[in-house]
């Protein structure tokens, strides 16, 4: 038996659910869990996640089958994969260590949707020795500045084919539009923010400055305009004037890390769709 | 066109959202929304809630063959509801007035799930000015020493066949397994702690020598057995060595309104299922 | 006996709790609560609110005193606040109710720092009933068109003098710089988003199209800069990708009317100190 | 230059902020914070903590004087402590490894309030390898069977003299009044649920079946009667039908860890003053 996660989105209209349970149903699946969602019932767009069991021998026969006889006549943007399969993630990261010790923890845990970590990237050297504790290549790739270009080159050429998942964990560098391109894996970031507030460098600064009352961070998908991507998660803490800036780094790199480590968790199960520039999660 | 919602629960097996969906389908329904889930899809407990429109004119001829081609079949239990009838309400109340004064101002802004207030009953005289004013009924029913039993028929007289839900609203006063099985609708109450801590009496007081840094509310369904039945929504807030006795009360208050509020809410929007002790909310 | 209460700000240095504790004691003050702050020992502001009990002979003797044998050593800008002695609010609102309510209620409940709520003031005819029925005046001054100016004069006339707060409680208009100073008191508003998130017009609109995660709402005093005045409270509540800007309305509303409810409370109780574009808490 | 703290209790009356900042101020001592609760200023008890510099040359001074010169006079139960001299910690573990870990991270950022952790003791092998890759000495005290006292007495053997604070990292075995008196410093516990809710085993199950939407940590001091001592921190997070038990404990962990943490630190900053069965915490 496998478990397997169809997600499917397309133009809502009647008769969408009837189709894809009849069939899978008739295939001999047994849904475990099943999503379902319409941004409109009369011309907006569905979305649907199904989490179900099917007999090893009748996987191959279900894709075939799902894409001719379903798929096709609702004009479905659709995916199925296998529970069984981990997803490989790259983790970008700088010098703060706090959003990546999380993910290699909860990976040991087996806590991130079924996800393995299969490599860290760097700008610097400096958290080869925890990388290294973990069992994991640790990759340095200079950034010199003006050579970004060059270093984008080496990355892509560490990263291309070998993940599925790009995790920025605090990297501290901008990824051009073509670099992301050319990864052609989803990357999704963690902003030291509660976003659109304080978008760009220096948030806990400036929230200190503006006084707020609560701070917060982002995990969004990357896009090529800075910081504006699809949200997939977020969360604040309660601050008063008593935090310095000191305080709120402290207090936020909390918030950081657990909002990160959701929104991977998420994402690697598949409950996240995105719908234009926002996302649906199941 | 009618909107309606069908909710069902019975045994899980394959083809259950099949049927249903296919039915639906063929009756021409569209689907709004739907929800499910299944406490262990091996031989566990099947739970669905569906919102769609439909025709006028197919409505009976929908309830009837539901019940004939589908609900038979896997064994469920079922309702419909059409969303444009409203829920009637009867809230019971003693002397506090918050939960009662939110619902009805809910209830003015079209903001209760689509519910109407019908009557308040009180065994206080206090409350009445503040139901005037809302244009509303308000029954005094005196709840004297030892004629407990004389009051609830009283009650049960109002009550009976006049509402579809009983909210007590901070109502001071236990009530017999009698006569909840003789209004014969669900009776939800706000009890103000988190439940389990604290139920029963003075809870405040209680959280106070407790030290406890957080206090609650907990909206459950009423059964014989006080604060045992089954929860349908809770909340917390934040509390210091600061706050004294009173101080909790107020920071509580504000807490069993809304969660009190939300309960009613979700319930009237059928979308709180029974599961047991316990229960499932879409 | 009197209970009062001593707010100070001065350029922090050493013994300027140990000059106001034993002034305080020496003039036979019983201190029930005291908060400091300093936003930098060396160098900084430093702050502080003493709650204490007085014979009522010797508070004037009090005042006197303080401000020659304390205040002007440490260059202190502070103010004495008798408890018992009510803040007047004067209440600006335009057509929603629920901010205002939410006042009107804890008003009538005690539960506004001690403020009495003197009269509504709203461009629109709208809430007359409602203000009404809690026996308070209401001023109904039209805003045409080209006329703000007008409009503010007649405002002025109605205010100067009659309040010592004024709270915007979703009023929707924009009031000018010399409206504000003439008025010579604090002015709070609530803002329908967790700024500086979605400053401006249609926060819920923006909230919904950036996809955000979380709504939320400020309480900020006023300044001629909009929506950039000294943020005193701040809270969010969890959305997701089914609420639509109706619901996002709905549960903005109940973040909003608890936010200003505190807000107002707090600045009543004298716990919102000033400082600089922020603000002190206690 | 010393950085102090003083934490004071003593029966409430007027003089007692005169007396502690007017003695400070001669001292030479310049105050950075100072927070003080009254928890009935007619006679209720008067918790202070303040932070102050000093001259390096004239603590000893401050201390013998101070004893002499104010403590005596008011009754009070104090302490002095010096910030850079970090408190020692002894945590002890069982097999979970999640609070140990957030323990051990935030030691290795120096966020745990200028204590150290110098030594882990457990009852099972299973945690030896994380302990070692921060180079701590790891105690493996077997407890069989029957043979508790034994356990005790080997672990106060290591205990005693050697740790400022005994933290309970998910420690799953009971300990005797006659061991918590003979180690003779604080022992912080955390427990998986939101105190007085489930106290005792299985909470999380208990959580379930009880069907609560909440579920929370309790970190607390170790008293003889289980899970019953003061309550330093809780802290809750939301949870529904879809979490089964081993969701509830994933969820629950996070819960556990940063409340574990917070209490941990607030305690090693001396924030947490014991108030009967309860805390002040400032």
């Amino acid at each position: 038996m496998a478990t397997m996660r169809l997600v499917v989105s397309c133009p809502d209209r009647p008769g969408i659910v009837a189709a894809v349970s009849r069939f899978l149903f008739d295939s001999g699946a047994n849904i475990l869990r099943s999503d379902q969602y319409s941004d409109d019932p009369t011309g907006g767009t569905f979305f649907l996640r199904m989490e179900f069991t099917i007999e090893d021998g009748r996987r191959l026969d279900l894709v075939e089958r799902f894409g001719l006889a379903v798929a096709e006549r609702f004009a479905m943007i659709w995916r199925l994969w296998e529970v069984a399969t981990p997803k490989r993630i790259a983790v970008l990261v700088s010098r703060y260590d706090h959003c990546l010790q999380e993910l290699l923890w909860r990976w040991r845990r087996a806590e991130l949707g079924g996800a393995e970590i299969t490599m860290v990237v760097s700008n610097h050297p400096d958290l080869q020795g925890t990388v290294d504790s973990f069992g994991l290549p640790y990759h340095h790739v200079v950034v010199e500045k003006g050579r970004k270009t060059e270093a984008e080159e080496e990355m892509v050429g560490l990263l291309d084919g070998n993940c599925d998942l790009v995790v920025l964990a605090r990297y501290m560098q901008i990824l051009s539009g073509e670099f992301l391109e050319r990864i052609g894996v989803p990357v999704i970031n963690i902003h030291h923010s509660f976003l659109p507030a304080f978008a760009g460098a220096g948030p806990y600064e400036r929230a200190k400055e503006r006084g707020v009352k609560l701070v917060g961070a982002t995990a969004h998908y990357v896009t090529e305009e800075l910081d504006a991507g699809p949200i997939v998660e977020q969360d604040v803490t309660r601050v008063s004037h008593r935090d310095d800036v000191a305080a709120l780094i402290e207090k936020g790199a909390e918030i950081e890390r657990s909002v990160l480590a959701r929104a991977v968790c998420w994402h690697c199960e598949d409950r996240v769709l995105a719908n234009e520039t926002t996302t649906v999660v199941f």
